[in-house]
């Protein structure tokens, strides 16, 4: 009998009513002849409103306590719709990460996954059970609860699917599917049927935030076909067309010839550039830079440093918009003077935006076109980085909006 | 180094504000030189909260489910109280009942505790930690959570306490002892520096509700000195004053022959009386009317068949008045002519008053003395029954408070 893995966001456990929603999309798939494993999200609201308490106890909460607390957010998920389930007269069980041996290591709050024992579940589903698991987290060596960050349900799905070797992986959320670019933005952006793991990896960290980041490398990594689809439709949705519905994440790049070179415009509108001027241009230079805004634990996304004038060159990098007062007071403290630099400049009101696609391996001229088309609108190009299945540009926020559409109709995302 | 194990209840863990003051209180404690092992109850309303939501899914939750969820209650509890004490300096560290192998049974949601291996906290207390353990909780042998019922923290507590074989084990609630009566009737009720667990027993039966009844049998079973007292003074209180206030539950019995007699008038407001008349006086007759009511899962209280006459006796019992209509309804339902009873007599407003001491063991006089000081007031009785250590009465609802007035006075309980 085939296994699927159901994925359950916070919004639809958001309530017993929704509960009872999921319970009966589920008890559909299990009547039709699946056996299920389901990985929900604790309810939405939940997780914030525990942070909020340890915060106000804890400016910076301890990370294994902060763990054994919002665990117990999916915990109250699983056995709310464990309830839900045996409500409609459906044989359920639901367990905490721990109680199927979901192994971790020790970093908490941002665990990583490293076995899943699948004997337990294996029993329950052969005696025609629906199990129902917690996402997010799972336990160490030691037996400390652990968590994998936000959003790592996502992630427990998958490994969860990845270990029970099942056919597919559903992540039932609200939106329904992965689209060209964000529809909010672009009216006529269009749903994708299928997208493959390495244009998903780069649209999730460019900012189309529909799947955790790491659920999908997990997802590519061991080659388990995972499709987001909305749990907002009508749960008596017939199956075969809910099977159908959402975006497939895959695994083979499409072979017609004629596959469209770029899949999506991706954008991340809240981004800060940093300029260190007249830096002396000797070995070592970058890491003195960005050593101290690493272990000031501010993430760095773009880099970029040109062609040296007479000794001095030019180092900028972007962060995160509310990372930049703290990353011009970490520079201004005592990089600045230990390297010898200029100056530092920076701009807080810059957005990025992207075209992915793995088509573009094959097919010449669209670093060319996507510049030719932002120069016909007249926005002015700030930095560029680039991958083999990208091209970003950085811009003035203000040209956001304009620059996403006239990318999405310059490639002609919205036909199929 | 001597442990001692604090029990906080729900109100004590209301909010972060008052988890703060927990962990001052705890950390005195600590600072003294015990070693403290914490058992804290779900914040007050959290239980109820999870109840609410699993019975708009389940009119009957399922156990092991309603386990499932009700447990995240005492760990959300146990990782704030960790957090507020490390944000005082303090090392903690908190667990939940299966990471301490507190072993149950399998009953869910009023399981008992089997066994708690005292290695791991041991190891954590010897190197300088406050141990922070949930209440109301353990695992069973397959690995599931089980909860040891409503109150369930003070036995969790009791028996981490005789696990660690702590010292004492002091129970932090909203009162500040164990009264001779309840001080919201009789306003001269005097708090009783200790009381025996036999005594404490037939308070907390009898409608006293300082601690769940099972804890105290558990203290009493492991002779393990437990203190009652309040969590609500100021958490600085000088410790010399904190160790010696409320109400110690001891194992000896007074030597001083001077003891009184009665240690405590409790009662119960909200009783029912049910009497079967004219029932044939036969073996088994008892079990015939009782075995019904028992299988509706309706708890009875007194019991009373007198003497018969000509063949036919009068069979009567209480029963809280909550379940009155429904046992009224067993009774006239199939019993009655089953037995061939002559009728079914019901009364839903009477209450129980019941005086207790252990003195009463050797005082002769007692019951008289009671009976007395109630007819003195006009109050007739009706329904006696009697223990070792205690003599209830039932007596109609509205002479209630009178009854506990003219008793305590009676047995001169207000003076030491």
């Amino acid at each position: 009998m085939a296994l699927i893995v159901h994925k359950y966001g916070g919004t639809s456990m958001g309530s017993t009513e929704r509960i009872k929603n999921v319970a009966l999309r589920v008890a559909k798939w299990h009547d039709a002849g699946y056996q299920i494993v389901v990985v929900p999200s604790a309810m939405s609201g939940e997780t914030n409103r525990l942070l909020g308490m340890a915060k106000e106890l804890m400016a910076q909460p301890d990370p294994r306590e902060m763990d054994m607390l919002a665990s117990t957010g999916e915990q109250v998920s699983v056995a709310l719709l464990a309830m839900a389930l045996k409500a409609i007269g459906k044989d359920a069980v639901s367990y905490a990460g721990w109680q199927v041996a979901i192994k971790t290591d020790s970093a908490f709050t941002k665990a990583r996954i490293q076995s899943i024992d699948d004997a337990k579940v294996r029993n329950d589903l052969d005696a025609g059970r629906i199990v129902i698991i917690t996402g997010f987290q799972g336990v160490d060596a030691d037996g400390n609860i652990a968590t994998l960050g936000r959003g790592g349900s996502d992630t427990s799905a998958v490994a969860v699917a990845v270990a029970m070797k099942a056919e597919e992986c559903l992540i039932f959320t609200d939106v329904d599917g992965v689209y060209t670019t964000d529809p909010r933005v672009v009216t006529d952006a269009r749903r994708l049927k299928t997208v493959t793991f390495e244009e998903m990896l780069e649209m999730a960290s460019l900012g189309s935030k529909v799947l955790q980041i790491r659920s999908v490398e997990f997802a590519g990594n061991y080659k388990m076909p995972t499709r987001v689809l909305s749990s907002m439709t009508d749960p008596m949705l017939p199956l075969e067309i809910e099977a159908r519905s959402g975006t497939l994440i895959s695994f083979e790049e499409d072979t017609n010839m004629e596959h469209a070179a770029i899949t999506g415009i991706a954008f991340n509108r809240d981004e800060a550039k940093i300029t260190v001027l007249g830096v002396p241009d000797r070995p070592g230079i970058a890491y003195q830079i960005l050593g101290p805004v690493a272990d000031a634990n501010i993430e760095v996304d773009m880099i970029i440093q040109n062609q040296s004038v007479a000794g001095k060159t030019d180092f900028t990098f972007t962060v995160a918009r509310g990372e930049y007062q703290r990353s011009m007071e970490v520079l201004n403290g005592s990089v600045k003077e230990h390297i010898g630099a200029g100056s530092i400049a920076g701009d807080a009101k810059v957005s990025k935006v992207s075209v992915v696609g793995v088509g573009m391996r094959s097919h010449v001229g669209i670093a060319s076109q996507m510049f030719r088309t932002l120069s016909e609108e007249g926005i002015n190009i700030l930095m560029i980085s680039t991958s083999e299945i990208k091209i970003s540009v950085l811009i003035d926020e203000k040209y956001m909006e304009l620059a996403v559409r006239a990318l999405h109709k310059a490639f002609e995302l919205e036909s199929a």
